[in-house]
């Protein structure tokens, strides 16, 4: 086991991929091809300007239906003294579109003549024409679109490196081509290397990994306008690598070896990459993905890039972004992709690592006046924060990390408007917080949601960080639900309270309940792990109540200081066996095929302030609470009563 | 010829078809169909929502390269006190994503241990490894990625009606998806009709219309999400074209039938509807593109709607954008496209008809502190303000219009990066601006001009509206070029004046001179038309000049009053035969193959404001105009002088 892997500063790293293109001539477009003018050129990028063939109109054309006429001959037209021009020589009617005939130089439209007949009347009255009396002059060219008008031959009409839209291949039709000169695409193979893989479709065992990278990374390709192939998985060997990425290099522009970047050791990447040509980069100094390879293979002149990519998700997919991109845009002529930057204000501090440049995935949203940054997950193998991520911030080289409520600039990978239509919810997570968000989602809202427990909700409330909160506290004095609590956290907020849903509270215990779990004092038992929601949860403020009318100390709990912060989180937890029991509610335990022993029935609330209340972006919130499709789907869900939804408690 | 022909207010034109498609159940998705799970799904929408079939991780897994321990074994650890943690029984080698011993609860990284061997020192480490020795305790689930840490199964992953992005396709492979449920794609038919219509790449006549709506109308479709299906021109035949759609209804969802949506003696579309279905709609109060026709033909249930679209390019794209983007978004289930919209200062007055939602295409840029967004032609034929439009914005009914100055709504066709990197060049048109154009494009640049003389573009200057202009204006005391001008018009506005190229004036007339003209003393004859430019441009000013020099009047040259706004254009004139002669450069005549009698020479300079000389944004500009290459390119032109070029006049 060699351990190259040494990080770089990233611009050292594309420097040195940029000196090893230009010297293999790969530093441009690849090739050219010509293709037919038709729609499948829709977002090919031309390789040379268009300049115009044909002018369009390339004759003269008439804009109306009328008469074509000589507008010197129309000089004396007045209202009372018309003048009749007679069809032939001096008017002949044209169609829309229709040549001007040779001697006219106007046109007048059908509605501004009047028929000058003869004949028998019952005759067609084209027939029996003779003449257009008109009672105005024209000028010269009037409801005429000169030859030229539009595009005149020889201009340019669109220039090298543009992206085809639409109506562009209409205008380059307009302009007499038949056939256009675009960037060949690049051909991109993704090689998917690691034996603990397995394609998509096979069932799992544990310690299998699903290989889904290779369809992201080939997606991020197709989207950035190259091809992609996707090779089977290869196991963990070297030999059989190598040759993969042999075959590769014949076909292809470009090979992605995805895993086996790093310096573990069954990472062959790198060693790889020296046997069959040059290693230039092993490392870089980016989290997440720091492992990066970047090397050319094959023989001079006729190297092709290859880039080591990091097999976790997160890194994969930002490599993609950082070294990939760049790269498809100047082999295809275009310019690289810019996203579009909005500033906003981060809801809690992040750290960096001094020495990276630091991506940090981001939830984006509008709560009053502000635009709000929540940061992500920021594990590498959290999928989940690459779909939830409206944006992601870059914490430079140097930066030690930022406090909340900085200001940072973030890139977003959603469109402005979607970021306006985000609710953000902050609070107790309850499962019908998912089904609201599937059906708010038909309604061209998002919901995007925090789960910190009941009392981060009240707080970030108080701070202005959401539209409103998901809440479910027990007053130990009154027995009553929520009200207390808002008055003490949020004393000077005007609040609604809004009964979402009653449900029940219950532990959860492994299918057949093999432990014979039955109440809470079965928590004290030394056989018994307990698995336990974070302070502030609703739940965990209804276990230390009821811990206390029951007189049981916290400390003789085994796992009581073991947190987790959703009631799928606690499912999970249980069903993995690293813990035997917890408090939650029965749709996690149905979820995960649990057992659950019900106890408590409790209310679930939306705390919302007034000002929100009336916005039109929570608007369809409260139809959909109203809904009784809605309040069917909540209902079926076990242990959940909708009697109350919609109630407004304050 | 029957007159249906009567606009009726957009939104009564929607709700019109809206009814239409609720009565038939084609008013929300088409169908569904269920694809595999790989880079193809791309783009597609889901029709249900993604819900976790398994977790992610779905065991707990190592997250790094080390050893598997029980922390509770861990707890005494200390510095000084280390303690052995024997292979086999309390510590196992794991590798980054490998499964957690059932026993074990957390990981110690490699570089944390300290490796306890035993036998012969020349066999390899791993064999003689007995133990591992840490001097730290960890916390349980250290180093460990925990089961369900990204994704617990049952948890909502994607709402239905989201468009899949790279990510997502990783996303839903990770929960345990290998096939996904995406709304099937609406299938839209297109029917070129037109007797004057010729495809793409015929030779045309006069009175040919080169048939490139379907392409550009498919593009848009396909762009959509949807499928399309390109049919052959139909000829202006009723039965034909019943025959036609009749065909393409079987296989479609959507018919669009482009052109002959008017009233016009050969306009078909609306007796077609009416003899095939029912006719909603014919007219709609939206300019350009008024002739439009909502319909449904086929027999009830199984109707389907059909769109006349009208013929006129920039109506037909627009009906594309009003009528069928909305319609495949509902079909298939995702929102609506919505544009970015930016507020801009209008350059000039615009009109509208008050009856009418008034759609105006705009180029907009950035210049100084001001987001500018310049009228484009309103001609509906006008295919290149298609090309060059930035953004569109909208006039509603009862608007009378805009005047200059005024704030604008402008719904972007653009990024913002792009708009934000447009330099705007207002005034005298040259070639040698296509082609400065056609090199800035390579550094990320956009060059909108607009012709409008060189008069035209110093007052554009004076205004703020430009960040340079291109002028050629001979002051007829001195003999000197524009420096006179810009001291009377710009007096308060520091500006650099750079020679951009010399360049030959003369008479452009037709292949091989017919009417013999040698000198401006021949516009004064009979037989003679001449096409000037506008006031106000350089060539205008030039021949102006010159026809005082020779005491010849204005008045009596044929021709004199009828102005062009450019060298092309007054190059297309004669060319076309409506004029004879015209005063213009060499290298107009030779574009459309004209006969050239070089008269006089002249400078064509860039007046650009001092606090546009040092701006990023025009920084490329100057590279180019020093380039060797750009030089050679302009040097190539007959009559052109590229001598002088980037010398600083003032």
């Amino acid at each position: 086991m060699t351990i190259y892997l040494h990080d770089i500063p990233l611009p050292q790293a594309i420097s040195r991929l940029e000196e090893a293109l230009q010297a293999t001539g790969k530093a441009g477009v690849l090739g050219y091809e010509e293709i037919p003018l038709d729609e499948h050129a829709l977002g090919r990028v031309l390789a040379k300007p268009i300049w115009a063939k044909l002018s369009s109109p390339h004759y003269h054309a008439s804009a109306m239906d009328g008469y074509a006429v000589r507008s010197e001959s129309t000089i004396l037209a007045a209202p009372t003294d018309p003048i009749d021009l007679p069809i032939g020589s001096q008017a002949q009617y044209v169609d829309t579109g229709d040549p001007m005939p040779k001697w006219s130089d106007s046109v007048i439209p059908i509605e501004n003549i009047e028929p000058v007949t003869e004949g028998d009347p019952s005759r067609d009255m084209a027939m029996r024409l003779t003449a257009i009396r008109i009672r105005a002059a024209v000028t010269p060219w009037s409801h005429v679109r000169t030859m030229g008008e539009d595009i005149v031959a020889t201009q340019l009409v669109l220039s090298a490196g543009h992206t085809l839209r639409p109506v562009d291949l209409g205008a380059i039709a307009a302009s007499g081509h038949a056939s256009i000169l675009v960037a060949r695409k690049p051909r991109v193979a993704i090689i998917p290397t690691g034996s603990e893989l397995v394609p998509v479709g096979r069932p799992v065992q544990s310690g299998d990994i699903i290989e889904f990278n290779s369809i992201a990374m080939a997606a991020q390709v197709m989207g950035w306008g190259a091809e992609a192939t996707r090779y089977p998985i290869t196991m963990d060997n070297f030999d059989q690598i190598c040759r993969c990425v042999n075959e590769a290099a014949i076909e292809h522009d470009l090979i992605l070896l995805n895993a086996g970047s790093s310096a573990g050791s069954e990472d062959f990447s790198a060693n790889v990459v020296e046997k069959l040509g040059e290693l230039l980069v092993h490392g870089v100094a980016v989290r997440p993905g720091h492992p990066v390879i970047l090397g050319m293979i094959g023989e001079k002149p006729d190297q092709i890039p290859i880039i080591g990519v990091p097999g976790y998700p997160v890194s994969a997919i930002l490599t993609g972004e950082i070294f990939i991109e760049p790269l498809l845009a100047r082999w295809l002529g275009r310019s690289p992709n810019v996203p579009l930057a909005i500033k906003a204000k981060l809801t809690r501090k992040v750290t960096s690592t001094p020495g990276d440049d630091d991506y940090v995935r981001l939830a984006v949203g509008r709560v009053g006046d502000q635009v709000l940054a929540a940061p992500l997950s920021r594990g590498a193998g959290v999928i989940t924060s690459l779909v939830r991520a409206d944006g992601i911030t870059i914490l430079p080289r140097g930066t030690q990390g930022l406090p909340a409520g900085s200001e940072v600039n973030v890139n977003l990978y959603r469109h402005p408007v979607e970021i306006e239509s985000t609710i953000f919810v902050i609070g107790s997570h309850d499962i019908t917080i998912d089904i609201l968000a599937q059906f708010l989602a038909v309604k061209n809202r998002r919901l995007t949601s925090a789960n910190v427990g009941s009392m981060g909700g009240l707080i970030a409330l108080s701070r202005g960080e959401c539209h409103l909160a998901g809440s479910h506290l027990l007053d130990p004095e009154s027995g009553e639900y929520n009200l207390e609590y808002v008055r003490r956290i949020l004393p000077n907020l005007p609040v609604k309270i809004v009964v979402l849903v009653e449900r029940t509270q219950g532990l959860l215990v492994a299918k057949g309940n093999p432990k014979g779990i039955s109440s809470l004092r079965d928590l004290t038992r030394n056989d018994v792990t307990y698995i336990n929601r974070q302070s502030g949860a609703g739940t965990r403020v209804l276990l230390d109540y009821q811990l206390r009318l029951l007189q049981i100390s916290s400390e003789i709990i085994k796992g009581y200081p073991c947190e987790e912060y959703t009631h799928l989180s606690v499912a999970a937890a249980i069903s993995s066996g690293r813990a035997d029991c917890g408090l939650g509610i029965s749709a996690a335990a149905q979820a995960l095929d649990l057992d659950f022993i019900p106890m408590y029935q409790e209310r679930y609330d939306l705390v919302i302030p007034v000002r929100y209340f009336e916005d039109p972006l929570l608007e369809p919130l409260f139809e959909i609470i109203a809904d009784p499709e809605f309040k069917k789907t909540v209902a079926n869900l076990p242990g959940y009563n909708v009697e109350m939804m919609g109630q407004e408690i304050l």
